[in-house]
């Protein structure tokens, strides 16, 4: 994890955690929650990947003593990730649980969210104020989406609206149909996200315009297509203008793709506003406002000076949230997996920029 | 065109244009060429895009004195972006064809880009031997790709060979069952392009997971998506392993995606070498010996020192060339649209790279 492009966390800085995924150690967890006529089955039916990762995902270190999936203990979780690297908060992402947005029953895909959101609130956030969650919605049906956001934002360690990055309506995040999932949000404050892992799985797209990849290693590359995609297309379709309080968060999605995609969109954007006459500005410093990325897993090239460049082109300090993705396979680690920046850059990255988007307690912070 | 971005060419430099799209003034050149059975519908069939440019896709200046299409007339094509910037070269990569490449019926895929190739030399390669041509071969059966470039590879104007970005195979390039393709383009040292425009169109897939964009500024922006799916399928497949001596052009898909791709894939072959064990150096490697990648549209970021760190990220002085895109709307001009290198690395990426890569005589730059 550590490497030439990556340098120790920054002297006795707060750390917020943006991606750390807690699992249940029995499905039964979620089943048991769900409404009696899908219970008949036993378990429960979610699209798995279709490629494996000759690894496993999840690192073995991180196995509770009681032998169950890494994540799947608060207490195992607290002691061997949050004491140990003294992480102020973690944004719980869950494990196994976006797949709902890519399952094609639309209610069936609502029944396990809400069990899962209900399992997030009582067996995890209830442990610790340290875990702050993100609700998982089924993007199908954007308006039962928002009903879901109704049900469950009030809650105070409720921080995020989570999203696959693939899903199942097949359509590019920036529609309108999706609008009212996003207002909802907006109401609660509640910035939106999307985690990858999806794509290319269920009812979904391919990853890429190519086709499918044969490897988890061609699968994992590629993912951030799919981000330029729903980037592109909530830029585009005026989003941020039409629903000022929106943030859209992009969790491991990488970073160094992001200033093609914004240079490119911007010369278009002067060249063809036409097409788009809600945008008042460049496509680009909507993002400066609206959108934050993670770092996990962040790129290492030889040269640390690349990835230095890169942020400054991002404008990182202000973009950019760190993320650990605890526990798996590829994690960074809250000393190492850190970008390489002047230490009140690097602050920005720890926790500033999080606080902010998250509207975490200052005080949390105030003794750091 | 010009922007803070870009610099004027290199004094005195050689030019070659890697991108130059011409065209038939009336189907009938193809039709004509086509099988007799193919022939009773008038006129022929494939696929059109479905997003529409505003502007509509060519420059209103290079319309011919007669009327007819831009790029249409060879003679207008000369005086108005040939002589007019004393290029030494053009590689004519056609309009309206790759779209055999996306055509669900590979025959009559097959017998369009025959036609298609024959008008090519016929028509255009005979009337001035600065242009040099693209054979169009449809992708979806290899082996009838490859039986293709044995008619037509041996014309020593022709250089190279062109697929779509898109393909009706719905299949990344480097799976190996488009392998005897590559193989006989590199027994004839052509180098094997790709160039956008099809992507989402005909029955191939959509641009990225996210799915079908709505508007062409959204599907323009998001098109070098599609290159990083065929990109990492090449590396990871070890074509570069298998066929030694193919050369892999990507055409007009942008630059500054390729340091994240890169990055990204390294780190990942890293941890999963075991996926890949033909692979004998990291993917990254492969690129700079055999992927070479053209301007237009060059990214242009506000700070010029953005994209000459991107060069430096991506060893342009080896890996680019220069390429107009003349007639289409966003094209970029000999005398502006290049990237603010060095006179020495500017020369590269204006004729040095190109004259490798293409087997272009030495002697016609000699004197310069």
């Amino acid at each position: 994890m550590a490497s030439p492009a990556t340098e120790p966390r920054a002297a006795d800085s707060p750390l917020v955690d943006c991606d750390v995924h807690q699992a249940w150690s029995d499905p039964e967890a979620i089943t048991d929650r769900l409404p009696k006529r899908y219970r008949k089955n036993r378990g429960y039916t979610l699209p798995g990947s279709a490629w494996s990762n000759p690894h496993g995902l999840n690192r073995r270190d991180a196995i509770p003593d009681d032998g169950g999936r890494p994540g799947s203990d608060p207490e195992t979780l607290l002691e061997h990730h949050i004491e140990r690297f003294d992480v102020d908060y973690c944004i719980l992402t869950g494990a196994g649980i976006i797949e709902v947005g890519i399952a094609p029953d639309p209610q069936y895909a609502t029944a396990l969210a809400r069990a899962y959101n209900e399992w997030l609130i009582e067996e995890w956030l209830a442990v610790d104020d340290r875990f702050l969650g993100s609700i998982v919605v089924p993007p199908q049906v954007p308006e039962t989406a928002a009903e879901l956001i109704d049900e469950f934002a009030d809650h105070e360690q409720i921080v995020q609206v989570l999203l696959p990055d693939a899903n199942a309506s097949r359509k590019p995040y920036g529609r309108r149909e999706f609008w009212p999932l996003y207002r909802a949000a907006a109401e609660y404050d509640l910035p939106v996200a999307i985690h990858p892992g999806t794509a290319g799985r269920g009812v979904s797209n391919p990853p890429t315009g190519a086709g499918y990849p044969s490897k988890y290693i061609e699968w994992h590359t590629v993912l951030p297509a799919t981000y330029i995609g729903h980037l592109a297309s909530l830029l585009t379709e005026g989003v941020f203008v039409e629903i000022p309080d929106l943030t859209f968060v992009c969790i491991e999605g990488g970073l160094a793709w992001i200033p093609h995609l914004l240079w490119r969109l911007d010369k278009n954007w002067r060249a063809l506003r036409v097409q788009t006459p809600w945008l008042e500005r460049p496509p680009s410093e909507y993002v400066e406002e609206h959108v934050r990325f993670t770092t996990q897993p962040i790129e290492e090239p030889k040269d640390p000076s690349h990835i230095r460049a890169i942020f400054e082109m991002i404008s990182a300090e202000t973009t950019v949230m760190f993320a650990s993705d605890y526990p798996h396979w590829d994690n960074d680690s809250p000393t190492a997996g850190l970008p390489p920046l002047e230490d009140d850059q690097l602050r920005n990255v720890q926790y500033r920029t999080a606080a902010e988007t998250y509207d975490l307690p200052s005080n949390a912070f105030g003794d750091r």
